[in-house]
């Protein structure tokens, strides 16, 4: 720590000490998980229970990369544990706990911080799993929020995405690409209007950009029906490419079968850009593969746990390649074929 | 991810995709964790073997806050891991495994990232613990390190800060100290020659700052005799305090027992800050409380590990209150209580 305490570049409206800021917005978080010692202790215990093991994983959302700096920070706090949740579900885990390691520029006031805690304690009531620990420190860059969220599998259950095999269908949840048009209107709300949008239908997309709502109840499908998975948050095809690759094999997607939002359709009934919604990122949606003869028991036990499952292609030989088609059989192409921060 | 992939101002020379860095320099640290399924899946697992329970701590470095912008990457990638190895260390947990999210500015060159790389890879063999997942971000703010580790300790079995009890021993593993002349020494390369260090003390008081070493070998000796232990990381006192305070229980301090090394007790004599020593922070060394009955057995499992421990004070009743006392009893005044980021 090279910083003085007193540094005034590090000043700004939080200076009760940070055991207060723990005590006052986090630990109201971590009632409830014995092994998270109130957060007052250096470190937390998680007890996997016998015959399970524990799935990891972690991603952080940095201010002006990840979302708008002038985002709601109840939508801040939601989505950071979500984009983790989301993994976890993909990977058939359900999720336990998470730590978050904080950074706050001098800039984050008391009611940024509330409404961003209550923003956490939502996503956490609604995705089942509680704050065990983390770090909160200064930055003089902008607010970071990175989440390392734990959830079990049953022993060797994890749901990897190198297990798709050729003749395995290819199923997502929900809907896809109403979090791309989201961002378009968000970038540029007179979009709206020339695509004929709703206001609630406009409303509807912000919100699967802003407040993701990972498939939990799937989680119990995936484990007894799935033979690969993860989840869409770089752009389906992009995604889709990334599993078939890990499981050396190709893939084929039906463009035509690719699950849309009555909203989605809409905007793209009036012009919106049809093929971007494939490439598209932020989905938060599970992508699964299913043997064939474990087809009709997955769409069986999705439909029991409320969750929307669709069919849109298949795993094929690795020499078939990998892509998307239209109703036609021609190849789509895309411009882009999702989100890489380092391409 | 709302900055379009070929953003500008998110260039620079790491341009291969997030999946390129993570072969290079990533994949090679979790060799020989098989849940960490080579860094190519969206998760890792964890087997917690039965019996045991898993212990998660979770620190950040961010440049200009917890190290110098100019740092050599090597002891950042070192000191990443070791701040929070220190803390399951302190805690009685062999560690295991890390997740590692890392936020690289654009000025951040392939040389830095290798560099960091291998001082990541020397702590981890140091310490035996292997990268097991992880999440690499572009960020326009200063480069950060976000680790989540993990060790392991028989069920129940994690020191807490809370169960010193009145008559307990207090103990410090090492020296403490060296990190706060090390930090003046760089804030101000003239005090070396004030002081009369020697190259040699200058260079051995830098490394304490830059590349501290948990003592790993004292988890042993902790689990069979302490009752309370915590790392001391924000300066001696502070910590000691905190300590205290959630054991609910006053303590004292023997300030003259307090173990120095050659290089900082040469600095005192020339005239360095004594009682900053006490209070600076990035000791990284444990701080343990154990009842008198297993003093003797604590000091000889400690030698026996090769760990210097010295008994510097006492646990006492709450009413005592807190404090450290010279050799003539008198109480001693800090300026600062160590450090707090929000303080």
């Amino acid at each position: 720590m090279i910083r003085q305490p007193d540094d005034a570049s590090l000043g700004g409206e939080l200076t009760g000490g940070e055991e207060a800021l723990i005590e006052e917005f986090w630990a109201p978080l971590a009632v409830g998980h014995a092994g998270a010692w109130g957060l007052k202790d250096d470190a937390a215990t998680i007890a996997v229970p016998p015959g399970d093991e524990l799935v990891v994983t972690t991603d952080a959302l940095i201010a002006g990369v990840h979302f708008f700096p002038d985002e709601d920070p109840f939508s801040v706090g939601w989505k950071a544990l979500a984009v983790n949740v989301s993994d976890l579900v993909a990977k058939a885990a359900a999720p336990l706990a998470y730590v978050m390691n904080i950074a706050l520029p001098a800039s984050v006031t008391r009611e940024w911080l509330s409404r961003f805690a209550q923003g956490l304690e939502a996503a956490q009531g609604a995705f089942g799993c509680r704050l065990i620990g983390g770090d909160t420190d200064r930055t003089p860059g902008p607010l970071s929020a990175s989440i390392t969220a734990f959830g079990t599998t049953p022993a060797g259950g994890m749901l990897s995405r190198s297990g798709a095999r050729a003749g395995d269908r290819v199923y997502v949840t929900g809907t896809i690409g109403d979090a791309t048009l989201g961002l378009a209107l968000r970038r540029d709300p007179q979009s709206g209007a020339r695509w004929g949008c709703t206001p609630e239908a406009a409303t509807y997309l912000a919100g699967r950009l802003s407040r993701p709502r990972p498939p939990l109840a799937i989680v119990t499908a995936l484990r007894a029906c799935a033979s690969a998975g993860m989840d869409i948050s770089d752009g389906l095809m992009k995604d889709f490419s990334r599993l078939c690759r890990a499981s050396g094999a190709g893939g084929r997607i039906e463009a035509g079968r690719v699950p849309l939002s009555d909203a989605a359709r809409a905007a793209i009934e009036a012009g919106a850009m049809p093929a971007e919604l494939l490439a598209g990122g932020e989905d938060y949606e599970v992508l699964a593969c299913v043997p064939g003869p474990r087809a009709a028991t997955f769409e069986a036990m999705a439909a029991e746990s409320g969750i929307r499952v669709t069919c849109i292609g298949s795993i094929e030989e690795r020499e078939s390649g990998i892509g998307a088609f239209d109703s036609d059989g021609a190849r789509l192409h895309f411009p882009r074929m999702g989100w890489d921060h380092f391409a």
